[in-house]
């Protein structure tokens, strides 16, 4: 096994062994430019480092030794030499880019001895004791993890005692003793010296670089971000160059095109006279990259012509670091620029007219998550500067608001429709009767709840922004007011909220809404053209379906009908038949339901132009549609002339105790077949209307059964809507077709699936509570624990956000096999939260669905990471 | 296909397709006994009924017809034949016997014209109008389903015109005009005149039976005894004999051996000049079988014969039915009888004696569920005569119990302590806390809750009687005080519980203790020397434990630690334990448990006597050990000296939407790693002292950790349970094995259990939770839809009580497949409550497990069905 490899030795491709940095360091060793002689131990030598307990072992050490003395030969420096001292960086690279990690050391090799040497050779006493503090000071809190603020204290003090402002005013002589200051704390917080011995401190950064892997911030990123944590991280150890000899060196970074806009020109700043840490760091402002040419013209046109041999080479836009050694330039990075969504698709367009990438490589280019901050309206970023945040909570549903706070679903309503306004609105929780309230806010903001709360799964199904779970309010909702921030806010104060942040702000501030340029459109064409399954979409409201067209769904493939059954006008049918105490009374409420469900059904598939619609039939427990608060049942007893008591009784008969798993989904139809009788006659009436008014449409709904679990059940429910329909149609006078299918949500439905797909015509996987039950634990009850298990690295990711291959994905696979085999005519697709994550989406690619269904604003998202999964998996049925 | 059989073209081992009764009554028919001829019509055509909608197909009409001459060729009458009439019965005859179905008509055939042949004939009017009547009635009870009433009304008042009280004492011409009054009831009934046809009355009474198969009794008749609806009914066509043609005819019933005691005599009754229902509608007292040889000693003798002959053909107790026309005796019926758990012991052990079965022959006679019977108390059988039933509930744990009644759980301690009174537990339903008072109840009554509830579970656990969910019942347990049947019962007064029935009884009923006989023992040994695998027990204390031995079982499957948590005394450390806000608050409570569990664990070992001892970690929600009541929460937070405030709040955090899906199980030891390092030591600690006192015994405690779904979770719990371990075993200075596992519960185990199999030791399958999960239904919620399922044939058993092959059983399937070839040292049991459930241990046999662990009263079930399994199904690895 072998654990080091000289820059020479690899090539960019090798990202898996020596992380992004080693490779790229290596592939520009190789194409002749000018970069400092290093190695790069590898991320198998990580992950050996973890198996070892934590210890690197004596062989990888004497590796890195020989590798030490090659590295010695080739620059004909040495580690310790008093006349021509080996200084080096020391600096992680991961496969993927990871902030959180130990990042840099820099000017490791100096002690005392090599500090002579140094002043010696450059005759810049400032220089080195400048280099020697930074070493002491980085060494000491990224090895030792000490803290930087006892050195920050120490230079602020030395500066008041100069009476100087910045840093660069200190003199070689205040440096020195700054120097010595320093190896004080450090002998005060670990105990020892700080070591001397150039390999010791060495061993010891590789040390802290491999540790800092795991380390908190670590986790969190690579959680938020799927990187798995068997990956590890690379060492890069890589002679110093010096930025910070004096005016003719100097530090930069630069682009090579922008990465807010993607424009193709040299974007970046550098400084001069300067170490890496000083652009950054803010204390001298750094001058834009052309200005370089005025500088030093001939290192600039060196620059530019590597920046787009480097682009050519990657093909695509590099973001580089590059250090200036009396006038020598060295490279020192290059990567792939992160950029905004914006950016993203126009570098991708521009490639493509440049001719550099064909259209599949573009569309292979663009991280699909990237594009939902392009589908939601975003602050103005000036307006943002100044805004102060008095609050956080969950990032629960992307985008950015701005409103009057209103502390109810009817203030809600009210405000925008009477006076126009734009509303936040602010809830302990929300709850299914908050609907309409919550279609008219601007931003949700909730006290209660996680990613997966009702008020943050609405808010996503709607495209609205929504903070939820912010755990610091306290609302007062009678008084109509709440605190946060050590403020009070009142109904009608300002506030705004960035749903993709979790942040909130106490004031307004201005929104753009979402842009979709052209760029955008001709990069989904591409995808379209390469996609293999399709993508629908779930809406439950006319409205939806209409916003889910124009983003490109292909169909409905889950509309929900209960959540028609929460509007106003509505509801009061709904309980009336709840509360029914016979077949005949259920049937009369009923009965009034069914022109508002076929009005309903006749708008979606107007939307919907004949398009597929599959229609979901009644599935929350009852218990749901009731009131629970003393005020509310009053009045339900008055509106229906129906005692409290008696209503009590029901809502206390209807009490589950774990509801997930209840009476709800096929089973409400199993034991009130005249629910789902009404639900078909309102699904085929429709249908047979909007079939006669567009006889150029081929309308063929898809009547889905959900929670289904065995064969009889499906079968059951099946009999009763397929006489209800088969007799609308005799009686329509037009031929009219129809589809009867299953959602495939509980294990046993996947594990008898063959048996299943005897009584279907199609699967959908709801994976939402397939993963829920698959893992035995709830949405809303794993806030509790899940956060340990991240910490403990027992979970990488979140199940419900991105499908559970080995698992979850194992059901889907067996079911989709049985399923088929079963029934080859079987049609499948995804109507779970899944079906918009790009991950998930190239597991439902790989796994044989015919399509996947998201919310509206997610359909864009599917239809890019579904041509990505057809291009890295291609399938021809 | 051939739907129709002459008597002579079946026999004995067609079962399947002619039904038990067609069967044996062809079996008889090729044995050279007297049987009227006659036909089945077999299962095979009442499936094909259903498929053709309940329809006779005219293919099978004309078969039937084919036999129908057939039967007129040998018998020589002819259906309408004016001199020789063919008279039939139609019975049903199921693969097993099933009550509920329609049963018998006789006399068909019969009509105005055949009346007056019959009279001319027999010579005896009375007969024939006697016979004509009788049919009406039948034909239109169970053809046309009129009911009997109008009939039984009609009887009744002929009765009263003519003064007379028996309806013997009615005359030809009273009976003539009884059937001329049938008549018009059939009429005005069906709105139609009687039919005279006989093939219509014949193809009408086979239709009757084959729709009588689905009628709601026989659905709940076949769900209780696990009868699939498959299976089908065979109908018995068959000539008529009279037994009520005068003094030298008769009818009756016997057994070869006493049904109650298993005594070896000839038992049962009979009645001359009857017809078949006379025997048992009780207008007449039947004489002993032993009179009829005194009577007619040639039919008694030969009819004696028959029975042993018929008993050493069929190797089993037979239960016959017999026609005497005019002197001559006819078998109408043999089949193996009914009898109780302890005659079934007595004739399996007395036939091997007769050296008439093998002891595998007499092991495979017993029904396991039978033995339940003898593990638990009875009522006298005379005391039950007078008592009177005040309600029902549901059957939750067997036995019976009489008691004075209380209403909380301290009063059921206190009662019987103190007073020495034997006490019956009435409460709304029990909780976790209600534990002790449990333990010294003699029967338990609950309000709510179902077959699962807590009530039902722990009792069942415990071997106590209990009834739960009585609906009707209304309690005031402020006020010690419930009402029932319309009267008021007070603390101290008798009430009777029958666990088995689910009956109420409203006064004392004296009980006799359970008996374990002789034959009871040696039929076990016969089992286990067949018995593959092991059979353990549940057991959580050590009482149960020794119990648990005695009936045999050879090790503990599944010891809950949590139970023990609730004793007085140990609950406030386990409240100070949830209620602590670091971890040091938590550390220090669980000091205090430690002691206590230890030495619960060294009693549950010294009980075991050095067999394998399995302890599952805590396992339920935190808030099932926190008090509920305003008043307990008060006492509470002064025990503790925290504000009720902050009692109420903690209890509020720990609220779940879905308790069963929350944090509990492995959860709560990814979470608080020191309650797994508590249980750890207290496990070790103890087995580590139980060895050194028992140096002859091997100890191996086999830890495992619920409720895991992912190979990584498992991992980080096993790390603290093996590091405390292995540190006290070190101390220990002795040598002790242990071993890690886990119970695979959810279906994630099930699916990753390649991968969960690295890290155990051994599997125990959950199927409690494995089923909820499959099904994706909770069993406490379940009772609202369920019965809809029953009634409308989606499931036809309760999946908690018989394992779900089809779904849950592939998921075990899978996982020991997928276990085994991980680790092929894994061993592997199942501790749901399916463990003591004779289908579902011959599942577990089949599919490879190595144990099954049950309740300790089903510990001698599971003995002898794992013995019948292995017969059936033989298993050498």
């Amino acid at each position: 096994m072998k654990y080091v490899y000289l820059f020479e030795e690899g090539k960019g491709s090798m990202k898996e062994l020596l992380g992004g940095k080693g490779a790229n360091l290596a592939e520009m060793t190789n194409l002749g430019m000018p970069v400092p002689r290093g190695f790069t131990i590898t991320t198998e030598a990580c992950t050996q480092y973890y198996k070892d307990g934590q210890k690197i072992s004596s062989e990888i050490q004497s590796e890195i030794m020989e590798y030490v003395e090659k590295l010695q030969e080739e620059t004909g420096k040495k580690f310790g030499d008093k006349d021509n001292p080996l200084l080096v960086s020391v600096r992680s690279g991961a496969r993927a880019s990871m902030p959180g990690m130990m990042d840099t050391i820099l000017n490791l090799g100096l002690n005392e001895q090599m500090l002579e040497t140094l002043i010696r050779k450059t005759e810049n006493p400032r220089f080195a004791y400048d280099s020697y503090r930074r070493f002491i000071q980085m060494y000491s809190d990224v090895v030792k993890e000490t803290g930087k603020e006892h050195f920050e204290e120490l230079i602020d003090k030395m500066k008041t005692q100069r009476g100087v402002q910045l840093d660069t005013e200190l003199t070689a002589a205040d440096l020195q003793e700054l120097a010595e200051q320093f190896k004080g704390v450090y002998k005060e917080k670990v105990g020892q010296d700080f070591p001397t011995d150039p390999v010791e401190q060495l061993m010891g950064a590789i040390d802290a670089v491999f540790r800092s892997w795991n380390n908190p911030r670590a986790i969190y990123y690579r959680r938020i971000n799927d990187i798995p944590s068997s990956w590890g991280t690379a060492v890069n150890v890589q002679e110093m160059v010096f930025g910070n000899t004096g005016d003719t060196s100097g530090t930069g970074v630069a682009f090579s095109r922008s990465p807010a806009t993607g424009e193709k020109q040299l974007y970046g700043e550098f400084l001069m006279n300067a170490q890496g840490e000083d652009v950054v760091a803010g204390i001298r402002t750094p001058q834009p990259i052309q200005q370089l040419k005025d500088t030093n013209p001939a290192v600039y046109q060196e620059f530019h012509d590597i920046v787009y041999k480097l682009e050519a080479h990657y093909k695509d836009m590099q973001d580089m670091e590059f250090t200036i050694e009396d006038g020598k330039l060295f490279m020192l990075q290059t990567r792939n620029g992160k950029r905004t969504a914006a950016a993203a698709l126009k570098v991708a367009c521009d490639m493509v007219d440049e001719g550099m990438l064909s259209e599949q490589e573009a569309v292979m280019m663009i991280d699909p998550k990237q594009l939902d901050a392009l589908l939601h309206p975003q602050f103005e970023t000036k307006a943002l500067e100044k805004a102060e945040v008095i609050g956080e909570g969950l990032p629960a549903s992307p985008g950015a608001a701005c409103g009057q706070v209103v502390f109810t679903a009817e203030a809600a309503t009210e405000w925008t429709v009477k006076k126009g306004a734009d509303v936040i609105l602010v809830r302990l929780e929300t709850s299914p009767e908050d609907i309409e309230g919550m279609h008219y806010a601007k931003g949700i903001l909730t006290a209660r709840g996680g990613m997966t709360s009702h008020a943050a799964v609405v808010a996503r199904g709607m495209g609205t922004c929504c903070v939820a779970g912010c755990s610091e309010i306290v609302i007062n909702e009678k008084e109509k007011k709440f605190r946060l921030g050590g403020k009070e806010y009142k109904e009608g104060d300002y506030i705004s909220l960035n749903g993709s942040t979790g942040k909130i702000y106490g004031q307004a501030i201005d929104t753009m809404p979402a842009t979709i340029s052209g760029d955008f459109d001709r990069l989904m064409k591409w995808a379209d053209d390469l996609r293999f399954i399709k993508v629908r979409t779930n809406a439950d409201t006319p409205e939806d379906a209409a916003k889910a067209i124009e983003f490109g769904a292909e169909g409905i493939g889950l509309c929900r009908t209960e959540h028609m059954f929460f509007e106003a006008g509505r509801i009061a049918a709904v309980r009336e038949m709840i509360l029914s105490r016979t077949t005949e009374q259920r049937e009369k409420a009923l009965t009034k339901l069914l022109p508002m469900q076929r009005k309903d059904f006749e708008g979606i598939y107007e939307a919907m132009k004949g398009f597929p619609v599959t229609i979901r039939y009644l599935d929350p427990p009852l218990h749901e549609f009731l009131p629970t608060d003393e005020d509310d049942i009053l009045e339900l007893s008055k509106e229906m002339a129906m005692p409290v008591s008696e209503i009590k009784e029901v809502i206390s008969s209807l009490h589950e105790f774990n509801p997930m798993m209840g009476h709800r989904g096929c089973r409400l139809a199993v034991t009130y077949p005249e629910i789902a009788r009404m639900q078909t006659q309102a699904v085929i009436e429709a249908a047979v209307n909007v079939q006669k008014a567009h006889p150029e449409w081929k309308m063929v709904p898809e009547i889905m059964i959900p929670l289904i679990g065995e064969r009889k059940e499906l079968a059951f429910v099946k009999a009763i809507v397929v006489k209800t329909a088969d007799e609308i149609i005799a009686k329509s006078g037009i031929e009219l077709k129809y589809e009867v299918g299953t959602m495939i949500e509980i294990p046993r439905a996947a594990l008898t699936a063959d048996e299943i797909a005897m009584e279907s015509d199609f699967f959908s996987f709801g994976t939402n509570d397939l993963t829920q039950m698959a893992f035995g634990f709830s949405r809303d009850d794993a806030g509790n624990f899940l956060d340990s298990y991240y910490e403990n690295k027992i979970y990488e990711f979140d199940p419900f956000e991105k499908i559970d291959i080995e698992g979850v994905g194992k059901l889907v696979d067996m079911a989709v096999k049985l399923g088929k085999k079963a029934n080859p005519s079987l049609h499948l697709g995804i109507c779970g939260e899944h079906g918009g994550d790009p991950s998930s989406v190239a597991f439902c690619h790989n796994v044989g669905l015919d399509y996947v269904s998201c919310s509206p604003f997610r359909v864009p998202i599917a239809r890019l990471a579904a041509a990505q999964a057809q291009v890295k998996q291609p399938r021809t049925v």
